[in-house]
């Protein structure tokens, strides 16, 4: 994987949603291809001037149309999820080319647009974030050395130009890539990234604040991530709710296991159900190699 | 809270378990108050002699009695919980004063030490650690700034000089001291502590090691902690096991709220069980200050 890929072909970009997302890859083209325009689109003119002013875009507008956007531009949607399709319709009526979104969730934008013909549209994933939310937290390097999860209906036939375009606009801002049916990432993502967030938020429903006082760090990094939005969060899960509904299920019957193991006192239980847990988060330190 | 407390009046103390919480106050009474004896005790003669050569110990024994322990010292317990008993017991029946320990559940050790006449055993539970172990991992900053609950039967009449004398200890090596009850103790370290490490635990058991490529920095964050030992924690968990099941329950109320939001589509319950829980998380951000 090449620091600046020598494939970047894009003139412009149109991103709609200038938020943390938008604006770290309008950051990131920003400082890679100072060459390429990068086009904002909200609905606030004064966050739009101000994401202008700081350096994030070359120029914005809240008007979407053919007269604003330039032929041939590679559009991104980076709103929360149930605004996604809207907004995908919106920039392929516009004179987008290509276009592809950085929603967690990927099956339910599918099925909404409808047919998508010629895979105009092409769904990504860049597994990166924070709990920070608006441009001012933008990061250059927000995807760098990170996994974007690209999805077709036919992930066999990847070499679709289209496809092939998103790839590369990932790689140049410095991600891996790695090719899913919008079914098996949300599949995924329900146990990699959506059930952490639910258990997360579990763990912090359970402690009032007059009682904050007795965590540690233990409780501080295993809840993190319930601190984020309760609107792009909501939007998230119900947007995967099938693959949710079954990741919870599987939790719960993880939670009555070791319930069971405590309330009989079985202590040779209640360790191999911690050690085969325990087993796969060990994985990760060193051997968490993302697929080029 | 001052850093090097001039209430420090100890002039050897004996740590039972020289790992990472024994040795971690090992490097703190060294640092802070090297006029002080620190008399490591265990049954590995070669690790012990480990320790006092990397400095954490003044001497070491694996026969702990009258002789080896000057008269007075007071005895620390740094063993997982379901071995702390009987090592108070043997710090007693030798020559120490008063007994702490470091566990992180009470009432169970209360319980199985019995009657406890002029309290010479209290109870402390130094909220700090980390997933790493061994002495090799110690850090004499490890308590600074850091609670600490000690426990008493009696929380309210804390004028206890053995109470005082175990308070002072901890303070001096820069914690903040909270009393509580050992019930009240393992009933609120159920939600803080003991939950959290569950329910990173059950989110860790459902990442199979060939799905860690899809993780990010949430699932690491919120996974950190399952990690851990699972002997340690079963005897944690199992130590605690009536609190545990009745916090486990709690999370299970929690979860099936959020899988019937999901299942009927509710997206404004959905949010509100969020948000309820991001504000409690959102509230340890500035404003964690614990007790003096």
């Amino acid at each position: 994987m090449s620091e600046t890929s020598p494939q970047f072909q894009e003139r412009s970009i149109v991103i709609v949603g200038v938020g943390l997302i938008g604006g770290s890859i309008a950051a990131a083209v920003r400082k890679r291809f100072p060459e390429c325009q990068v086009i904002g689109v909200g609905r606030n003119e004064e966050r739009l001037e101000q994401a202008r002013r700081s350096g994030l875009l070359t120029s914005w507008t809240v008007d979407l149309n053919k007269s604003t956007v330039p032929a041939g531009s590679l559009g991104i949607v980076c709103l929360p999820v149930h605004q996604i399709p809207n907004a995908v319709t919106a920039l392929l009526d516009a004179n987008c080319e290509t276009v592809t979104d950085a929603g967690s969730v990927k099956e339910s934008v599918y099925e909404a647009l409808g047919p998508n013909p010629d895979e105009r549209f092409v769904g990504s994933h860049p597994i990166a974030g924070s709990e920070q939310s608006g441009f001012e937290h933008a990061d250059a390097n927000l995807f760098r050395n990170r996994l974007c999860v690209v999805t077709t209906s036919s992930p066999e036939d990847s070499a679709l130009s289209r496809v092939q375009r998103v790839i590369a606009f990932w790689k140049s801002l410095g991600s891996s890539v790695y090719l899913m049916s919008p079914d098996e990432h949300d599949r995924v993502l329900a146990l990699t990234s959506h059930l952490p967030h639910i258990l997360a938020s579990v763990a912090a429903s359970c402690v009032n604040p007059e009682l904050l006082t007795f965590t540690g760090t233990g409780y501080r990094d295993t809840t993190r991530i319930a601190a984020g939005s309760a609107k792009l969060w909501a939007s998230i899960l119900m947007g995967n709710s099938k693959h949710c509904v079954e990741a919870i299920e599987q939790a719960e019957e993880q939670l009555r296991k070791l319930r069971e193991s405590l309330t009989s006192g079985n202590i040779e239980a209640l360790e191999q159900l911690w050690e085969a847990a325990a087993s796969n988060r060990r994985s990760l330190n060193g051997n968490h190699s993302a697929p080029s």
